[in-house]
């Protein structure tokens, strides 16, 4: 990264968060959007909103940062010290708004509710700071400035947060040289963040050789591998992760922020065909991500969770014999739970899952996490088997995260 | 708190949080966890997984914290350096453990996958530090210890990170002087935080005048109501928590680790029942969730997801007419399809979901969060309609916690 990079330190105030009894989602938000501007940031810090913590914090991050962010401790209450303790930080003094004091008055008659003398105090801002206005609460944001750092105090509740954030961001770019930041990331599912590093050895070293960060970013059952670097390397960085991607296709569903049931909620449009499952060891989960996607009903069209034999038999028609030879999880079993699905959802591709995701119901012959998936199609019916080796809920995870890249590849052959 | 009291930091690595991809919810689950032993969190801290990041971090909260917990960089990729720095740091050495090598490689032949020389210098540790065995994965635990301060590495794998805490937490008690503590928890499902407090206003009051801690803690849908105290103050905790739930009964379901799933389990298994789901709008994340306890198919048959109106004909047998009188998200065919259920999986209970989880479809009479529950059992069928006012994740997991409820409500009349 260049000399000139502006860096960028995010301070969390709150007990709340240090108890546990709040995860801070706020700052993975601005570190997101600052990334997008070039901005990297240094160090994410929660401490106590006690004046002294968040002194010492602030002087600590203002060696690091030239962009310091603070969120959270700007309510009415007594405990929300923030504004008294930047103010004295800054030498300031709190005077009244009255244009802000005017919208709260507003916001509160329009709720129908009385302005408390709390509320009126909420006015009372730093007199040298930018006051950055709050549409959606009382609280409004602060922007001071000292020795050419800014130090920026915003409250705790996300999307007013992200409300004042959206106002902020442009003015950054105006304000600061914004050293060029460029970063891509390939998805991969399947592969393991090992073996994936294996096989990349080489495009890995080269990147790093030429200053291109490279980070892996596991979580179950799909790597994020992340190049980042500056617009001069966009090109090695494009050019990389296409070799990655052209080396590993069946495992490469997509970049940034796509995801494997968006991609095929993409694939189903572009070839007008519907999909449907029929689950058994998955209860459901598969079909749940199915539909988590907006617009979903353009091509999921149902499912059958037949977590019984007897459901397998009577709902889905699976033959009775087929079990009692092979088990229902087998390979017949979970084809024929998905070429008869094919038919009672009538749909054009129906994905079947069936496995034992523990705790209890191992033998020696299929132990805990072994699964089989099934794909039916016009064009016929394939299967795989798994053995997961985690714990129930992590095992069905896995087993719908296979699932779906299983049925992503059929879509894209 | 008492002058003797330990405190704890928390140090977070990797560039996936600086860079906003990766929202930190280990170090909420870690403070949570300490905060039951009376261990408070002085800070938390997100840092970059470079090695003077690290050192520099670590100085810093040893300065603060007797407790630190590092979560992250223990991958056996390039970017995962934490243990050769902690190494460093305290002037140790990685020697080969060859019982954990031997897990390791038990764990990937298990798997039937190779293990590669990157897996095996997983089983490199620290001579000097305590290895805390990790069941669900490769990187180890590392307790350190210096000048009577305790520095604990764990990966970032959140559901690894808790195994290995599962065996920390315990130990602490023996190597710490922790006071005495006493907490209950109370589970509530479809009252808000604010009604709670008002109408446990009196309650609270007395409860904190005599030292009683008093926390709630929010879930999308559920309140958590903690009571927390010392061991002198066990009965009125426990009797003020019984007051509580005696006049909240039909919001009230469990306490501490309980879920509306597994409680509804525990009835469905005394009543010698089984249960089932016809889904519409939740697309199988109800029978997702009854799925997810395990043992479920003592109770658990199966389910109908008909996200579409073809399915809902012909797959439930809802009339078309009555789809096209009251249309499919209305009293009328949520209640069919939960009827229509009973039979078609032959269950004893059926919950059936029909609603528009946004954000497209929503009409005026109809806005976006409209969701129709059914119940129908041999006593007959029972519905309700809500309006959710949130996205559609959210909207789909309130859907599901609020059938639970009812489900759960109707088991225990």
């Amino acid at each position: 990264m260049s000399e000139d990079q502006i860096h960028a330190s995010i301070i969390t105030i709150g007990d709340e968060i240090l108890v546990g009894q709040t995860i801070d989602t706020n700052s993975a938000w601005i570190a997101a959007q600052l990334n997008l501007l070039g901005i990297s940031v240094r160090e994410i810090i929660s401490i106590s909103d006690k004046a002294e913590a968040i002194v010492e914090a602030l002087n600590r991050e203002l060696t690091l940062s030239k962009l310091v962010f603070i969120t959270g401790g700007l309510g009415p209450t007594q405990d929300d010290i923030t504004k008294k303790t930047l103010c004295d930080f800054f030498n300031d003094e709190l005077v009244i708004d009255t244009k802000i004091l005017g919208r709260i008055e507003d916001y509160f008659n329009s709720m129908k509710r009385p302005v408390l003398e709390v509320h009126r105090m909420q006015a009372a801002l730093p007199k040298k700071a930018k006051i950055i206005e709050n549409q959606l609460g009382t609280a409004s944001g602060m922007w001071f400035k000292k020795d050419g750092a800014s130090i920026i105090s915003l409250p705790g509740v996300p999307y007013e947060m992200k409300g004042l954030m959206e106002q902020i961001l442009p003015s950054l770019k105006t304000e600061y040289p914004l050293g060029d930041f460029y970063h891509k990331t390939l998805l991969l599912q399947g592969i393991g963040e090992t073996t994936l590093a294996q096989n990349i050895a080489e495009i890995e070293t080269d990147c790093r050789n030429s200053g291109i960060g490279v980070a892996y970013l596991p979580s179950p059952g799909i790597v994020k591998l992340r190049l980042s670097g500056t617009s001069l390397q966009k090109q090695k960085i494009e050019e990389s992760l296409q070799k990655i991607k052209a080396s590993h296709a069946e495992f490469a569903f997509g970049q940034e922020s796509d995801t494997l049931e968006s991609v095929i909620g993409d694939l189903l449009r572009k070839l007008k065909a519907t999909v449907g499952s029929v689950e058994s060891c998955t209860g459901g989960a598969l079909a749940a991500k199915l539909v988590s996607v907006s617009g979903s009903s353009d091509y999921y069209k149902g499912s059958l969770v037949s977590y019984a034999y007897e459901l397998k038999e009577n709902l889905v028609g699976v033959d009775a014999n087929l079990i009692n030879t092979h088990g229902a999880v087998s390979k017949e079993c979970v084809e024929q739970m998905a070429t008869k699905g094919l038919k009672i959802l009538n749909v054009d591709y129906c994905i079947a899952t069936s496995g034992i995701a523990g705790p209890a119901g191992g033998t020696p012959e299929k132990p805990v996490g072994t699964v089989w998936i099934a794909i039916a199609g016009k064009a016929g019916v394939s299967s795989k088997v798994h053995y997961f080796k985690h714990n129930r809920e992590r095992n069905i995870d896995l087993t719908v995260v296979y699932a779906l890249n299983m049925l992503r590849r059929t879509l894209s052959n």
